[in-house]
């Protein structure tokens, strides 16, 4: 398959580098910047462009992975005249009908995962959720993400918005947790490698258990004790002790929702 | 060495069967109710009692696992007469001095980890944090200690309370994340086997990166645009909702504090 890569970012260069080791061909980058259009184009050893204008022809697919609020305004030059093409875009939280009035034929490819520049990801490890404006496209799509991953899905728009949501609490929610954990440390003199122990067994943990029977903690004992004496240790960080307690409550809620289920099913 | 467990919860029970696996020799363990003591009793195949009067008397370590703000209420009736011996809890919020003015030689015994009765746990790999009285009882605790795990730390009262209230937002406050992660996918119709890949790389992340830096996400973006998208999906649940708004802002703070620094550092 013919491929253009428009934006150069993390995941359009994870996506660029697993692309191509599934032996597709990708034709040219696009990004706004020339700094990382060339880094991209570098890293792949393919053309690369900074203006939408000199974008190719030719190509069977074309991969926008740009800012959700950006690419509305890109769709009109990336489709143009190019009505054989499938257009797709990979952001969680954009319809399929961001591309309706502009291509014929179009969808979506989401892999869901956390991309940082500094880490390397098994890319056949990332679950991929597809949507297409045709069956004959979301089949092509689906020939195409499985070379890339074991875990390929169809997802409507509306499970895909639920999905980015989801990943939200689940990845950038619980690394803010990593991260006022780690500062905790740094202020009692520790070093956060003795936290990654319990991190990865609490990660461990939801892969037998359901979240909700894996809880522990003070706030699921409701030990007001331990309770009153992390929130007042957290004094001098009035942000995180509002959260303590505001997440400490909702935890403590869920429980006994959790007992009464229970109660209510004897 | 002779061991008595007092508590016969969720930690009392892992650190048994631990004990035992390292030869050390449990002589009894004490529970408040006949179906907690009896079961661990039955488990590490020792005598097992309801009351704190049959505790027995020659045991060389008596290791306290209750819930914290029972304690101080058993150390008279644990630490009696019995003076020669050694009196340590296991709990990351309740200091050392808690034993002080009862017993002589005492101590604290903190293995950091989250424990559930459906999943078993390699107590090698879970970080123990070691307080004593004396220079010669912290080193009888730390060999010990070796004996059941490959980290063994020092860490004093208030250095211990802090790895406590880390330990809730790195692990209590994470699972939380999770479960309403989960409850959104079942809205959606969606499996939470889905989120397990992210869930696992967001923790396999922090262990190269420090949580800070391997920040992504809307909130990190400061994307406006998926964030209200975000908030608009979440109204029909308040609680979450205020909570998403609440991490976001201190997300995107944290991250220009990042940037501020990166530029005072140049």
């Amino acid at each position: 398959m013919k491929i253009i890569l428009i934006g150069a970012g993390n995941l359009a260069t994870r996506l660029g580098i697993a692309l191509k080791g599934a032996g597709e061909e990708v034709m040219q980058v696009y990004s706004r910047t020339e700094e990382s259009a060339s880094r991209l184009g570098h890293l792949l050893g393919v053309p690369w462009t900074i203006s939408l204008e000199q974008l190719y022809d030719g190509a069977d697919l074309y991969i926008a992975s740009v800012k959700d609020a950006a690419l509305p305004h890109l769709i009109p030059q990336i489709v143009r005249k190019r009505e054989e093409a499938l257009f797709v875009h990979t952001a969680g939280s954009l319809p399929l009908s961001v591309w309706a009035g502009s291509a014929t034929r179009y969808g979506v490819l989401y892999p869901m995962q956390t991309f940082s520049k500094e880490r390397e990801v098994d890319f056949s490890s990332i679950p991929i959720f597809l949507e297409a404006s045709s069956t004959k496209d979301l089949n092509l799509l689906h020939s195409l993400a499985d070379k890339l991953s074991r875990s390929v899905y169809e997802a409507n728009s509306s499970q895909r918005q639920a999905l980015h949501l989801a990943a939200v609490f689940a990845c950038n929610f619980t690394n803010y947790m990593y991260t006022v954990s780690e500062q905790l440390l740094t202020e009692a003199g520790l070093p956060f490698e003795v936290m990654l122990p319990l991190i990865d067994e609490t990660a461990a943990k939801v892969h037998i258990l359901k979240p909700e029977k894996a809880q522990t903690g003070p706030a699921m004992r409701y030990d007001e004790n331990v309770i009153g004496k992390h929130l007042t240790a957290l004094a001098t960080h009035p942000a995180w002790q509002q959260l303590y307690e505001q997440i400490s409550k909702n935890i403590h809620h869920d429980q006994l929702r959790l007992k009464e289920d229970k109660g209510n099913s004897l």
